[in-house]
């Protein structure tokens, strides 16, 4: 409808909005088939050609159905070294092969479009006449002139080519909402410190890093004669920032499955997070960044400063967005809608799109305020649900989430074959995958140094080359490095970040389970679990599955130097993290859910009749046992291992009374299931009345004096 | 991309794809952005235009928002008389109104658009030659001449204008298919004949009935001189076609609440969900028909034949595919995929879309295909799933068919005002209201008499009188009606189904309740049960809530003669019938599910090897159980009032020993309620076993001799 011309970060936020509407709006339809066209000899090819689109979609279709029922074969034999993603993209690859090659490229289209000139520059919209009736066209975009000929050629090549901001607008908004919404961890929040200096600083370092060896390697390239274009220096920054956002969902995948440490999980998990938001803003930053005018696209101390602004100014706005509707929803969730789960989980839904929407509108980045939105909903809204509307909107996310990344999975193994305008550049490519090990060891290694400092509970080195091994490539990186493809740059770094994903996703995604035991990673052993109940461990949220509940654990191969240190994590919070918690704790909470102390409590006397007015009569009863609860984790937190005898017994007391929802129903129908020995009974017990505690809002471990 | 001209019935199966695809590929994207374009001076206008896409979509979120906090209210203070979709509507005309009449027309174009000339007829693309830059353009469609200066200067009403197509392909499907989905019910099979009658025979009708009337109405408006333009007889069979789809979704809501009876809601449910796929064949098919060449428009034996043939055609593909996705999917799930319900919904759902697609992809209808697939996942697959998966699919499309169904309403509202080629004519609205009066009588009462002669269970005079004031006309009358409004006719009759359902919703739909007592329907007292566990009714899909369970039915005014004629349904279903009901149950249930008898009993001892292979081990296990379940049902069948005391206890033991998951683990979780007596917590359990037997499978109601 209308072109998006010019620099591209101003253009990218207003335009990203476009796909959303265009699936309501811009449809092609039958508004103007009447009369006139009637002998029109384009009804045919119209019709072959929506006939195509279907087969085409299909072909998506039943590629995610291939993928789903060859990972449920893998699952069912406990197959680990390729991921559904790994497995998308090889599926992907196959179909891309024999769509480029397999099938004649037949055209449909006889002959060249017809052309016609005008002096003004392109408008929007096109008035055709054509012997006095009138045609709405409506610009598309410029083509090469080499292109011309070709335009009809590949029809079927550039039908499977989606548009980028698809991925943007529509399958990365699942996907990134998800991650917010089931970050509701404690050992999340034990290190947020540590996960937002590596994906802030740890990010922008890797950015810099990547980007000025990326410049050295194109010095190189125009050395040797293998740079036959432009390619200047913000190019390679933003290759750098593009390259940096992280996606271990493979790693990820295993480490939930297996049960390994939860700290490292959740450095891993929000680093990977947090760092695509920064990766998105970063990369329009540097974009902006363009010194105006001059086309020397040099350092320029003003257009630096000026794209920092941009950077905090978008950022913190798309936070504040995403931050603000999370509240919004929580406040109305609080006043009821609880007997109606329907009604929640719509409200939430839309609630959560329209986070995206606000922040497109606004001009800021809608992923970002996706991301947070989930964050702020999980944190409160996800308190005041129903139980069955918890259950609801975490599946419904959760299998959007899982549609959208295996369909981003799969669309890239096609891309290879039939995206047509690849550069292979061997040196690039190389110096790309050096570039971007050394990128991430600067990010991990220093900055794990400098936080080993101020931490309590220290990243050891297993863990930190854990990191580092773990910085796979994936859906966020391949969204922004195909945003743009219109120049040379662009496309070579289009086809590296491709290269890179597949690489990461297949070698280090199938390589970490030999790299757990090989760093003396300790896993916790689950055959055992899994065996007694083979249909309970998959697919089921990794919040839950985190937990570790029994003693079962176990270090793979040998035992890991890790007995030491891990008592004294109570003191680890930084006192601004502190001070956030209290208010949080003591007035956020109560106010925006049932949960929390009342606030009559936590206010000052004077502000006794707006504290009880503010504080809702569910929260008086839940406030002993919050108590309860509280301490018994604060206490008993350094240890895991021995932690869960106690708050076990404490919080079956404490919950038995207060006769709150269990997180699953499947496991409070204690001793239901026929054939299980005491023993196992009495696990599962346990194991349901901690999670049942833990869903009852988030756990931040660490000291408070009143709860002791 | 490509126009659809000439003849719509024949372009609309093929475009009716289109938006799907376009949602994935034809998003305006930066591809052309480079170099060439940074000087355009439309770079401001397209940043202006995105945003006000997205304030557009907003608009259109925080409506429902409101709808859904509103409704929330209404539940919560049990209003009836004003449903979700009619105050939707009430929304949707507020907030067109203060766009039509509240916002200055301001328009950020300042020049009418360039416009060129060709000799030929107009192509899908174009290219722009502007000084040596080739730039292409798509074809929008063909514009009056009188319009031509009006193009920019109503942007924003134009914006908020969907194209037609969406509500086909986006919006409809999932309605649909919920509809379909959930279907699974004994009233629904019991009725099934009458049900195809009405929906068949009595849509046929009622089309011709209210498209002779309204040829009447043309020609009265000929003679008055009110008529401007070209009306023809297909045009008024065309109008009978669409307004013949009825939606009485606001009724279902209340008998569903009000637990009205389960025969009538069955008749009413059934008949416009097969209605709706009906009216869309019969207006293609109508389309279709236009006698070729000649300009008469009248009655032309030959084309009428076609298009009965068409109709048959196409009908009886969708339906065969929708079947065949939906059995396949049922082999799918036949074989594992237990254990991953996140695999098992995502597989069912996609499965469910790619019956559309195909559909498409073939030229059928895929709303027609998606609803037969919808039926045929409940009847086979469901029963596969694994209890997590039923749960899971059953919301995620509940949640979708919401959605998308209020947002058809609003729609709806705003499109009064909104939408820009209204004809008001008074002689064909009034015309209209007594044609689809008439055309519902028609369809209903001879019917009835017909049905009736061959029904054991009557459906009696007052059950008739609520099935022709149920005859409320919603979203698929709207969507056939927008379809195309490109003609003076096909702008008048939008116009009036507008009206239609504006009235019918709000007017019909609101007097449901004292329409209930005045007719002496009885419904079902549900005041104790609600004020008990006020969480527990609502929301809950109408499968469990329509079982009667218990005594408490009572007659909101006086005492319905419906006491004799209900013991004798047993032989109500036709040999026809009961020939597919025993060739499914014995061969297609065993083979396709895990319940029914095993394929070894069934088949004929010489085929042993062949039925023991396609049997799985856990039809044996059921087997016995099913015994019982069958033959109890049909016993006492004819009884509702006394059945479920006797069935609860046979089906007590029998499902105990089996161990299968409970419909819903609220329910099975017994005794766990605090506060309640022994009789409720009895009343519970024969509730919840009552539905755990339902949900075994559909329980089809005659007698089978070799059960008793």
């Amino acid at each position: 409808l209308e072109i998006c011309g010019g620099r591209r970060g101003a253009c990218a936020a207003a335009d990203a909005v476009m796909p959303v509407w265009i699936l309501l709006s811009s449809v092609p339809g039958l508004k103007a088939e009447d009369g006139g066209m009637e002998e029109l000899t384009t009804e045919k090819e119209a019709e072959e050609s929506h006939r195509q689109d279907s087969v085409n979609l299909l072909t998506f279709i039943l590629l995610l159905t291939l993928t789903i029922l060859t990972i449920w074969l893998f699952k069912h034999r406990r197959v680990r070294f390729l991921h559904e993603t790994g497995l998308a993209m090889i599926y992907g690859l196959l179909v891309g092969v024999i769509l480029r090659y397999g099938i004649p490229a037949t055209s449909y289209h006889n002959k060249t479009p017809p052309s016609c000139s005008l002096k003004e520059g392109p408008a929007s919209t096109l008035l055709l006449n054509v012997s006095g009736k009138f045609f709405e066209y409506t610009l598309k975009g410029e083509i090469n002139s080499r292109e011309i000929h070709n335009v009809e050629q590949n029809d079927m090549l550039r039908k499977v080519t989606f548009d980028p901001e698809v991925f943007f607008n529509i399958l990365l908004p699942p996907i990134i909402f998800h991650a917010g919404y089931s970050l509701k961890k404690r050992h999340f929040f034990r290190n947020l410190g540590s996960i937002i200096t590596y994906a802030f600083l740890g990010t922008a370092i890797s950015c810099f890093v990547i980007g000025n060896l990326m410049y050295g390697v194109v010095k190189l390239m125009r050395v040797v004669g293998q740079l036959t274009d432009k390619f200047y220096y913000t190019d390679c920054l933003f290759f750098g920032a593009i390259i940096s956002a992280t996606d271990p969902v493979t790693v990820l995948a295993i480490f939930n499955e297996l049960h390994a440490d939860g700290d490292l999980y959740a450095l891993l998990f929000g680093e990977s997070v947090m760092n695509d938001a920064v990766a998105i803003v970063l990369s329009s930053s540097i974009v902006a960044y363009q010194p105006s005018g001059a086309n020397t696209h040099m350092f320029d101390a003003s257009a630096f400063f000026k794209s920092v602004g941009v950077f905090l100014g978008i950022f913190s706005g798309s936070f504040v967005m995403g931050a603000a509707t999370g509240v919004v929803t929580a406040l109305i969730s609080f006043f009821g809608l609880h007997c109606f789960p329907l009604l929640e989980t719509a409200l939430f839904f839309l609630m959560s799109w329209s986070t995206f929407l606000l922040a497109e509108a606004c001009g800021f980045t809608g992923v970002v305020a996706v991301l947070f939105c989930g964050i702020t909903q999980a944190h409160y809204t996800y308190n005041n649900l129903s139980e069955e509307s918890t259950k609801r909107t975490k599946q419904l996310f959760e299998v959007l989430h899982f549609l959208a990344e295996n369909f981003i999975f799969s669309y890239m193994g096609l891309a290879l074959f039939t995206f047509q305008n690849h550069i292979f550049s061997p040196i690039f490519i190389i110096g790309a995958f050096i570039a971007i090990f050394i990128g991430r060891a600067f990010n991990i290694y220093p900055l794990s140094f400098l936080l080993n400092l101020g931490r309590r509970h220290k990243i050891r080195g297993n863990f930190q080359h854990m990191m580092m091994f773990a910085g796979l490539r994936g859906a966020m990186a391949f969204a922004l490095a195909i945003r743009d493809t219109a120049t040379y740059a662009r496309q070579m770094m289009f086809t590296t970040t491709l290269l890179i994903v597949f690489f990461t996703v297949w070698v280090f995604g199938g390589g970490t389970t030999p790299m757990l035991s090989w760093l003396h990673i300790r896993v916790k052993q689950e055959y055992l679990f899994t065996s007694l109940f083979p249909c309970r461990r998959v697919g089921v949220d990794p919040d839950q599955d985190l937990q570790p509940c029994g003693d079962s654990f176990q270090v793979l191969q040998g035992d890991g130097p890790q007995a030491e240190g891990q008592s004294k994590t109570k003191q680890e919070s930084a006192w601004l993290f502190r001070l956030w918690y209290t208010f949080d704790h003591n007035y956020l909470k109560p106010t925006l859910t049932h949960s929390g102390p009342p606030l009559t409590s936590t206010l000052p006397s004077q502000c006794g009749p707006l504290a009880s007015c503010l504080t809702s009569p569910q929260a008086y009863e839940n406030h002993e046992q919050l108590r309860d609860h509280d301490s018994d984790f604060i206490r008993n937190d350094g240890d895991l291992t021995y932690t869960f005898g106690d708050t076990s017994i404490t919080a079956n007391g404490a919950s038995g009374g207060g006769g709150g929802g269990a997180a699953e129903p499947a496991w409070s129908a204690n001793g239901k299931r026929s054939g299980s020995t005491s023993e196992e009974a009495l696990e599962r017990e346990l194991d349901s009345r901690e999670q049942e505690l833990l869903s009852r809002g988030t756990r931040l471990v660490f000291p408070i004096e009143d709860h002791i």
